[in-house]
């Protein structure tokens, strides 16, 4: 497992607190909380919140039963006991700040909360921040990255030989996915969609009781966690051999895959990558059912910064890793969907899902 | 699967909401949302929003790319582009408000968004009004709670005959449990906590690579979820023959979950139950070791109102659920904790959990 300098992290942040003025930065559920601590908040309604001054140590507020699960950094620890009020001990810590940074997945009971006790302070949200950190990813977390995507390009090889999808429940199938990630080095695995014949057509399709049948595509969209980092990879197989209109499509979305690829590179804007795919997509005739933005930046979130959507001109730079995953949805029919992890290079892309993006004919 | 009835619920709400002069109320994550539609949104950075205005139909508003998911309900759908400000959207809708509700897990970043858009509305945690409709549960609620309870006291039967404690790791006994608890009907298993040894003593423990010793107490914490609603139960089994000190604290920490028990009933005040377990744990002269409340509600969320703990003087009303699980916790040495799911019933209490509450040796 990597190591990490949370030291170094939350230094970093102090810096860019004190450029734009932030007199505190205040932390809960989510990645950024783990990005600076090593420590990741449980997502209950007892309040774990780190405190971070533009100068001096953290505090970590924590619910005294979960003390022992933290392991001790560079942040002083306040255990607080049921009958506190965990709030007003945060909103005593952050009192001095005129602005402040509120973690983006904090639960708003939580900001109602503070901005009771602390009525004079203006809130922004702390990805303003942390993403400037959380985009540019050192080595140990590329390394993070390839190792989880090479796990889940592990359990698509093993798919058409190990896993039957025709006559069985898309549940069946997805929890396959899911055992075979975790059998692949995964700590756990995150999600599986498998989205078959015309449930193919809903991108974020939940896996229900439908029978798989000869003839349909299958979306298999899966990930899970390999040392605290995500892999999220997607392949559209064919339940038997395909028809010719299938095979068109998924040529389709393979070179929209291929185009988004090839348009990668430091200085090329986030929405260059989209408009790469889409163009192949609209040129092909299918342009309005290609219903999604084309990627979403991936780490210690399976969702974070960059978004590769029209809209976003921030240029991409080396270290910055995304998802490339153009799609075409043909409601009450199909979808077909090709998405690989990808890093930004000095010199253009390094591709981190290898598995075969041709149209797999599975039983 | 039992049958409810959204648009009676939004009803109520809004009756609730037009007693206290709030114009409008803003779900999104958690499980506030599928109380009243049914839809439970994606934790994701694209924003889904349930804007239920004091009169009138509510609007749903989500990401175009998850409207397939959603079944029709009393509501308008409203999807959502990806080059869209979904927040902007929200903000839109609920401008004619002056009070507003937030769902108390929405991201702090769409509030903070929200609040940009919107400076004159003043917020609250949509708690205050919609724990009066979910705390009371249902006749179905009820039921799927105790179908839910059945499913763990299932698994907790099986443990004896099925599952070898001694030479194995936490790891590999949670794993175990999460797998009977699918197997005896769960939809999923949501999770094991199995803290053995001086890992007893940490009431949230991450299960982790420590092999599990003869000698040892085992926690076993688990639930999951059956029919939307959870289950969570908690048996401590010992690893081979106990000591005669363990044997007494399982017997403190036993008594103290049915003094609890005793203690239930209509208008009875929460914190009464908590002192009812407590003051047996003192008496044993351990009362510095029980470090956590008695009990929490639950339903469509394992944690959720009404809490059991110093301070709420909540009077108990039949269809309330919850725990009792009252535990005991030496540093560096063990942890005990018996966890049973109960309802307030008109005379007194309804216990969901039947498994057995004796100190059970496994091998």
């Amino acid at each position: 497992m990597a190591e990490f300098d949370y030291s170094h992290r939350v230094v970093k942040l102090q810096e860019l607190m004190s450029e734009i003025g932030v007199g505190a930065t205040l932390l809960s559920v989510g990645a950024d909380l783990p990005y600076f601590t090593g420590y990741e908040a449980m997502p209950t309604e007892r309040l774990t919140m780190l405190v971070v001054p533009v100068v001096g140590d953290p505090i970590l507020f924590i619910p005294r039963l979960e003390a022992p699960r933290v392991v001790a950094g560079d942040f002083e620890m306040l255990a607080w006991d049921e009958t506190d009020d965990p709030v007003a001990l945060v909103a005593k810590a952050a009192s001095g700040a005129e602005r402040a940074l509120i973690g983006d997945h904090t639960w708003s009971v939580f900001l109602v909360g503070l901005q009771k006790e602390l009525p004079d302070i203006s809130w922004a949200p702390a990805s303003t921040v942390t993403k400037q950190l959380r985009m540019r990813k050192d080595r140990g977390e590329i390394e993070a990255l390839r190792s989880a995507a090479h796990g889940v390009d592990r359990v698509l090889a093993r798919v058409p030989g190990e896993v039957v999808f025709a006559g069985r429940t898309e549940v069946e199938v997805a929890n396959d996915l899911r055992r075979m990630t975790v059998e692949e080095g995964h700590e756990m695995a995150a999600f599986a969609i498998v989205a078959s014949g015309p449930n193919g057509a809903s991108p974020h399709h939940e896996p229900e009781q439908r029978v798989i049948e000869p003839g349909d595509l299958a979306i298999c969209d899966f990930g899970g966690r390999y040392e605290g980092y995500y892999s999220d990879v997607t392949r559209t197989f064919s339940v038997g051999d395909p028809t010719q209109e299938q095979v068109e499509i998924h040529a389709v979305v393979a070179a929209a895959n291929a185009a988004g690829q090839s348009a990668v590179g430091p200085g090329v804007p986030c929405q260059e990558v989209d408009r790469a795919t889409r163009y192949v997509v609209v040129e092909a005739g299918y342009g309005e059912y290609f219903i999604h933005r084309t990627g979403h930046g991936i780490g210690l979130e399976v969702h974070e910064h960059p978004y590769l959507v029209e809209g976003n001109d921030l240029g991409l730079e080396a270290g910055m890793t995304f998802s490339i995953e153009p799609g075409i949805y043909l409601p009450g029919q199909l979808g077909v969907r090709i998405e690989d992890i990808a890093v930004c290079t000095e010199t253009g892309i390094d591709a981190l899902n290898r598995a075969d993006r041709n149209l797999v004919v599975v039983a």
